[in-house]
């Protein structure tokens, strides 16, 4: 298997966004591909969750490389719900360490604020199992459920759940990327509007727009992928013996350490899956980032802020920078990949192991990505 | 790159299928695993084209998985249209040329014959260009316009186009597995119901449901995938040069060839795609297995039948065995691994190099792969 480096990042602000998602993809690739000091990739690998009801449109991998003026690269496109990024940027990386090429452009994004929420939400819902869909649930519904047991098995407060999303809306202030760049108090998360008892509005990552690009290479540049990992779990929450933790990303984790020969304490900086606050809490113990039990106390004690021991989501996470589907597990390479070249500016912690973790669907199709500064 | 070889092929029967497509995929997934001799895979590749909209269902990858009973076993979903199969294939291959997993499921699927074929036309239609459906364009209406450019152009005649439809449905007679098993005549075929001038019914592929899957492996088996090419050109038809041939098909065939190491004429059966008869005749000239400008001689002159110098289509091609879009690329392959494996039954051919191709869109995302017997 062939080194696999990132030659070059890039993104779209993210937020409501006026553009056709192709025109946003574009923009997130050629800044990409600028930045690793190339015109064009030997192949693109495309993410999108679900354009063919977000916006009518089909065979988005051509559609794409079209608009981008290289409808003579081979494009295909990638699909696991919302990790729909991570996936792609795995696949990306699978044709580059095989040796079938040599640069890649990886390339997610999504369009969703056009349509009324009730409509984004059960769009969304596509990817939750259809029995369970049939009695009701919808992503959030189910992820209040998860959060409930956090708190009656393991003890988990109201208010260190709140701690995730007032770090990372603190941490969105110094992104210019981010959707929300304005910070938010304990309490206004705890009063914001109940959504799913008793994940409340601020508890919730927004509805995004917005794109993100990596360029893999075969080529030594100065950020390696030391490791992926994929783990998968039952569509159905159901068949589970436990919602406290998400198999899918211990397996996952378990995959990439052992690919990059290490473990969990080298990681200096993380991009994790907070599309619901209590959901980081739940990544940094199945990640092993943090021991079990011991999430929340950490969190409070602001050992994951930007400038505590393990800064988690610098950039804000899915709740502050935003969660436009898939390009979310890109945009976690992105800012880990600009973390690593010490370019994340305002946002910068120091760090030479950086990780990033995608969840796709209720945690059925999950990824940690790890890169390492050469 | 690490050698790969096709350990088992499995597919259901094609047609109208009441059962719900994870049924079909397991079938057909389960079919190929019991060939090659595993109860699990180390990883699943899913191609579907548009679960969503086909059946109200995302995140298909964990949704067929969690059905089979591989809810553990990682897997995500390639899309390319109608070609997804065989980017499936290929994505399939990367894996397994890359050292990241020793044996892949690769399973494709569709299930459209519950939905009114207007709607079916609509959906399908989502993989053109948005200006050119705006205008009305359909895929037939297209593939009508192709039809339309090749007799005035290159002298193509209505029965040298007729002839492939009346070729295909003769081998789907002997194919247990078709959609349509019964022979039609030339007359038939000419008087068929008009759909898209000049293009008949009897020119034009089913709707159909269905699944095909491969076990891919990097242990040696009697099947080597010696080739695969990837070729896109636009997706807006007006932006290309030349509608009589497709430049998708010519690159991704020399991508093929370059892989394997030779040409065309080693080439002793082929799948190709003709969901429109036309494309038989546009991709037996752009392969190169048949010299410009006579493939409709060579077809009416019996070249191509299953008793001819080289059977193209010797399942009943997507015409008669039936097209159900994500299964086809890989259904192609799975009737290829048969040939080369001496067990295709009634439509065995005498054959140690196949060769199958595969359309996504309008011809915007085509593949190429051929397989050798070892």
């Amino acid at each position: 298997m062939l080194d696999v480096f990132v030659a070059g990042a890039g993104m779209t602000r993210i937020g409501r966004r006026p553009e056709p998602l192709p025109v946003l993809m574009a923009e997130a690739a050629h800044a990409a591909l600028r930045a690793a000091g190339r015109e064009l990739p030997d192949a693109i690998v495309v993410a999108t969750m679900n354009p063919e009801e977000f916006l009518g449109d089909g065979n988005f991998a051509s559609h794409v490389a079209s608009h981008m003026g290289f409808a003579d690269i081979p494009a295909l496109r990638i699909e696991t719900a919302t990790s729909s990024g991570a996936a792609a940027f795995y696949t990306g990386f699978a044709q580059v360490a095989a040796g079938l090429h040599s640069t890649v452009l990886v390339v997610g994004g999504e369009k969703m604020t056009h349509l009324a929420t009730p409509r984004v939400s059960e769009l969304i819902g596509r990817s939750l199992d259809p029995y369970e869909r049939a009695y009701g649930a919808t992503m959030p519904a189910l992820a209040g459920l998860v959060t409930r047991a956090l708190i009656a098995h393991h003890g988990t407060t109201l208010r260190e759940i709140a701690q995730v999303a007032v770090k990372n809306h603190a941490n969105a202030v110094a992104n210019p990327y981010a959707h929300f760049r304005t910070p938010v108090t304990l309490e206004q998360v705890l009063e914001s509007r109940m959504v799913a008892d008793p994940l409340r509005l601020l508890h919730c990552c927004p509805i995004s727009d917005g794109a993100a690009a990596i360029v893999l290479s075969s080529a030594r540049t100065p950020v390696r992928v030391a490791g992926v990992g994929q783990g998968t779990d039952t569509l159905a929450v159901r068949h589970r013996r436990d919602i406290t933790s998400f198999t899918a990303t211990q397996t996952a984790a378990r995959a990439a350490f052992a690919m990059a020969g290490f473990g969990p304490e080298r990681v200096e900086v993380a991009e994790l899956h907070d599309a619901f606050a209590p959901f980081e809490l739940v990544a940094l113990e199945d990640i092993g980032l943090v021991p079990a039990g011991k999430a929340g106390r950490a969190t409070l004690d602001g050992e994951t802020a930007r400038d505590g021991r393990l800064p988690v989501n610098p950039s804000g996470g899915l709740k502050a920078r935003g969660h436009p589907l898939a390009a979310t597990g890109i945009a976690q390479i992105v800012e880990c990949t600009w973390q690593l070249m010490g370019c994340a500016e305002a946002s910068q912690v120091p760090a030479r192991v950086a990780l990033t973790h995608s969840i796709g669907g209720l945690a059925t199709n999950n990824w940690v990505t790890i890169l390492t500064a050469v």
